[in-house]
């Protein structure tokens, strides 16, 4: 039988009528059983389609447009606190975080940079001290990789006293996106970094003229990036454009946005971004320096905080990232820590970079907490807060990686809980 | 010695000066040496910001905003033809599509679709038949992937006669996203679907009502989602919004976009889109229908048509993809078919994904032609125009994937030929 669709005497308009089906089971993925909640039935879709609204198959649609928006209908946004934002997590789906959606830290504004006019500087301990263009960049060999850059602040509520929030607000100074650029050592072994050379500086060409110092691990030689390109295209203003460095797995001021200078040194140059600032006070009083790596952690960005839940199957979802290498295992606990589950996670599992996990759940309605702790590459496991602050104390504002709980209340709201 | 950065007095505006250094020989990634052309010396880059511009670092920079955009000195665009619009592939980095420049092809415009008002409709052969909401769908099990989607129609100009074009224009109906959404396979079960269920009709909202028959074979049914989420978050209106099919590795118009009903039947559907169109017309006169799977593909991006080389070192860059699976080599030949090279891959190399290789090349300004041929993991390898032709004739629109030739002139312009 030929259906000839626009002329079909049996779309949808016609179809033979379902429907309304409460908490039927079905086998997803061959894994679980869950349910789906009840449907309108058809008759009264249609109806209150037809009364309502322009049927968008009846008028012809909008023609290309040279550089696409979304939907007006999608209002996701990043929450602005002072000079940073946060990706909405709750929101995200995959591992890549539109680049609209990446948070933002800056610490005097984002610069409005012509890349016609934007230089690198290579000096120092070289031999041949360098200036590039943005053009030139873009003429050496290139690569490209999908990594998570996170924020040291970003948890750093979890220092402190519990209080009702989002995920997106304790959790969202973290995001994932393809980078693009020149690797880092081919830039030093272009200006012939001298032997001596163990430390780097990197500069932002912003009013804060943010800089760090990098050290030349074999980790950073073999890693770093000096990027152009985000998610196909040029970076985003509010993620260095034109120019930035990538280093990953290391906190995110450290990948300096805004590239203009990188001064090869044999000493940590002491910059009051790594003074004053970004170092992890211990409760002893002393403070830890350049400690650049961001440990694993994980956190359940559905259900999370301040969202409503019914008593229903859910899909329990998450992001779990390390900048040590790969996530090698997410556990999901519905029952405050007391057991554990193995999450299924999203293929491909790349290192230093978010893994999305999933795990099927049925919500019986009974007050409960729920969590998540992940695993990397190097056996080590995300500690409970409790552990995390015997050693580390409360007085630190970086580095924050305990395990989020999130309490489900009788009524279904979610809070944030310290267990 | 420590260096805080804005009362240094060993900043780059006092730093000791190279530079101009002509076509320096450079050892890039171990791998090749290339050259980078002269940079401007540094005295004479700092007189003109002075001169000319705000210095980004003398004034404080923009506050975060919700939703970013791209930096206004971008300029890349999609190129509208008619009902479809181009990817720039000349200007893309990594293998993720920015969703604004992912490419378009609809049949009468891009609907608008209020996502609480939209429903999607399974019935045909299945016990039961359904009717989901949005917020239902997404609530049930999810999945990623990153895959790339081809309009069948790409690279249609390779049947007729060659001319002057860009490898956006020739090429650009293919782009890659994370897609994420639900198993086709998940909501079949739900809905019962009987034995006797071959054959699935997919039906658009859109003004069309563009209607394609489905083959429900085990690669479908293993691989086949219906999407809400492209890189992060929901759909673009021009790739389907709110709810699309993926078939990953199948033409593009087969991925149903702006879904609205799956119809579960035991033989094809016969719609106008697979009899008056999208069917391969032969050199006897007979036409294939339901040729569904794209087969491998490259295409070097840069340089390509209407460019202008200079003499001196390139990184070849381009794509290739295979809707059989993943790509495991591609080769680039730089004298006209007589020798090839093995190019660089880009990890990680997803099946049914768009995979970037790379070549470093030194133009030495005499007159040659560029190609790249790929091989799939079924060991099919891309083949010459002339033998594509040869068993395909050339009154064929669609599923064009010869192999593209680039002549560099001694001008140093590209322009596309037969070979």
């Amino acid at each position: 039988m030929s259906e000839e669709t626009r002329g079909d005497n049996e779309t949808s308009d016609q179809a033979p009528v379902s429907s309304s089906l409460n908490r039927r089971q079905f086998l997803a993925g061959g894994a679980s059983l869950l349910a789906v909640s009840a449907s309108a039935a058809l008759s009264g879709v249609q109806a209150e389609e037809r009364s309502e609204a322009i049927d968008p198959m009846h008028v012809p649609g909008a023609l290309p447009r040279p550089y696409g928006e979304r939907s007006p209908f999608e209002k996701q946004t990043r929450l602005a606190a002072g000079t940073s934002s946060t990706t909405p997590l709750q929101d995200l789906q995959g591992i890549i975080t539109p680049s609209a959606l990446h948070f933002e830290r800056h610490h005097n504004g984002v610069p409005a940079i012509d890349p016609t006019r934007h230089r690198l500087l290579i000096h120092g301990l070289v031999d041949r001290p360098m200036i590039f263009t943005l053009e030139e960049l873009l003429r050496f060999p290139s690569a490209s990789r999908i990594a998570f850059i996170e924020c040291s602040g970003n948890s750093r509520d979890g220092w402190g006293e519990t209080h009702d929030s989002t995920v997106q607000a304790l959790h969202g100074l973290t995001s994932t996106s393809e980078w693009t650029g020149v690797n880092l050592t081919t830039l030093l072994g272009t200006a012939h970094m001298q032997p001596e050379a163990t430390w780097l500086l990197a500069e932002g060409n912003d009013a804060a003229a943010l800089a760090r110092s990098v050290p030349l691990t074999d980790e950073v030689l073999n890693e770093a990036m000096v990027c152009y390109g985000q998610n196909g295209e040029a970076l985003r203003p509010e993620q260095g454009y034109p120019l930035r460095l990538l280093l990953p797995g290391f906190e995110g001021n450290i990948n300096v946005k805004w590239l203009r200078r990188l001064k090869l040194g044999s000493a940590p140059f002491m910059t009051r971004w790594e003074t004053a600032k970004y170092t992890d006070l211990m409760p002893d009083g002393k403070a830890y320096q350049f400690s650049l790596v961001m440990d694993a952690k994980s956190v359940i960005t559905r259900p999370s905080g301040q969202q409503q839940l019914l008593p229903d199957f859910h899909e329990i979802q998450g992001l779990a990232w390390s900048g040590r290498g790969r996530i090698t295992a997410v556990e999901v606990s519905v029952d405050a820590g007391r057991t554990w589950q193995t999450a299924r996670l999203q293929e491909p599992v790349l290192p230093k970079c978010h893994t999305r996990f999933r795990l099927p759940w049925k919500w019986d309605g009974q007050e409960t907490i729920i969590q998540s702790r992940c695993t990397d590459v190097t056996g080590y496991q995300q500690p409970t807060r409790e552990s995390l602050i015997k050693i580390r104390g409360t007085q630190s504002s970086y580095h924050y990686n305990g395990i989020q709980s999130w309490k489900i209340e009788r009524n279904g709201l979610v809070k944030n809980v310290y267990v």
